[in-house]
């Protein structure tokens, strides 16, 4: 038997697109049932997505609700689509939270619809820590994982790191 | 501290390419670190090639190789990338070796190399899991993650079994 | 105003997709309606499968149904995707039947599913040659065009030559 | 024998990439090369790029440097690449600068780092149109040619017009 995840869909880079006609970066639909479909994922996975933001232009009532929504769901292992940006601020917020439940906070470098994205390599890892590791709340970013009380996004590399 | 991960390449379908002089598959060099690079992975990765062979070609003494390879490895966490069609028999062999360390097989239902393949969402899948689990033997594929010395690919579907 | 073109697909490289279950190459449909919406193709392009054949596997009742093909079509203008190793053959055929249209044949030395497929830049160049060439057969790859009576595919390093 | 082509490279979408720090788009190298080889192109072609630009920040002076870089090309056969936004602009100037060469403009949609790009199939179709066509210059963009002096990009639709 395998336990069921949800998968919260935020936005942030994952789900950024190109809009031909301005030539700039917008939201549109997640890619991630396409990004599911590709990795011929076996495991039950429901998504869900509360909103499509870039995570800088998320709000304290935005945190809320991927906070809320961890907590009414009826699943306890959860995946969070979330921008690189803030990430660690909200998965602050969920570890405040103390939800018994295991989230896995994860994003991508360069959005899934550019062919150079790290968006495949890390939704399946976030998938699977979200099956292995016991509850509590994590970031799963370019094959490292961090508790989600202590990462910070180092804003001169790009590159997660632990404190 | 990131715990370093050694990955021992086999070949499968995961490196397979296309050659355009005759029209068929064939073994190059393997994708690995390109694979690696994309995922802008941040964990200690070394990558030593065994054999790049299909998995239906692989012998007992190549068998024998890889699990030598993970018992003299300095690395406690290992990444086997192996052809699907006998990744179960290759488990069961490292699984009887017991050599109390955590090694995780997989591989990729359609050639990295392709447009829509599941290779590097299986990649992230298995070197979470490698940092995840405790010592054993485990198959990663499309999600899904198998006790070593219980698990077989439905040969109709294509699908990985617990069994 | 902007004439028409037919485009008469045939299989070939081109059209070559991954089978999951046997690791084998196969044809399933074309890929030409991806590739022409890939390419926001804005002139009129009908196209129309005749079969869906390794070149290599193409019949001399084959060669007719295209050479026929094109004849009894509304438009002047057409492309004719192909295999590679008898694509000389049928553009001798279509030459020795006198048409009075232009046709081009092309085709791909990758299948387009593959990630480094040199297809949609052939597609592209062969509906630019069509649109350009007086009347005859003409056969365009990889940046050149030759005349369909005097062309041939040099076996051992792959590349199209005049002859 | 085959006539040599010059390929100038001045920016716009085609070359746009994906900046992972600031996660804006920005230019870097000209992709050309890549898609040559991509391509496989089998004629004689120079890249050299003049500059690398967004079309909307394109000078006169630049402008300039398009038209006396064509004008003192060996070679008598040219494709420019170029944001979409002014190449009619760029196309009109090159116009009334009566080389006697052919010169085709030509650019993308969507960049060409993105997955979904039209840049290689318009690239296919600029060196076609710039070996059949007569002396002149052109707009290819999208499988549609329109001559220099005659051609405007529609602001809603992103669509290039006759006119």
């Amino acid at each position: 038997m395998v336990e069921p995840i949800r998968v919260f869909v935020t936005g942030g880079t994952f789900d950024k697109e190109y809009d031909e006609l301005t030539g700039r970066l917008f939201f549109k639909d997640t890619h991630l049932p396409e990004m599911l479909r590709l990795a011929r994922c076996r495991i039950p996975v429901s998504v869900r997505a509360l909103m499509m933001v870039d995570s800088l232009d998320m709000t304290d009532a935005d945190r809320r609700l991927v906070v809320e929504s961890c907590r009414s769901a009826a699943e306890g292992r959860i995946v969070v689509t979330h921008g690189t940006d803030t990430m660690a601020e909200t998965a602050r917020a969920l570890h405040a939270a103390s939800l018994g439940k295991t989230v896995v906070l994860t994003g991508a470098m360069v959005p899934y619809a550019f062919g150079s994205s790290d968006g495949l390599f890390n939704l399946g890892s976030a998938l699977s820590f979200a099956q292995a590791l016991p509850p509590g709340v994590y970031v799963a970013m370019n094959g490292r994982v961090f508790p989600g009380d202590r990462v910070r996004k180092n804003k001169e590399s790009g590159i997660f790191e632990e404190g």
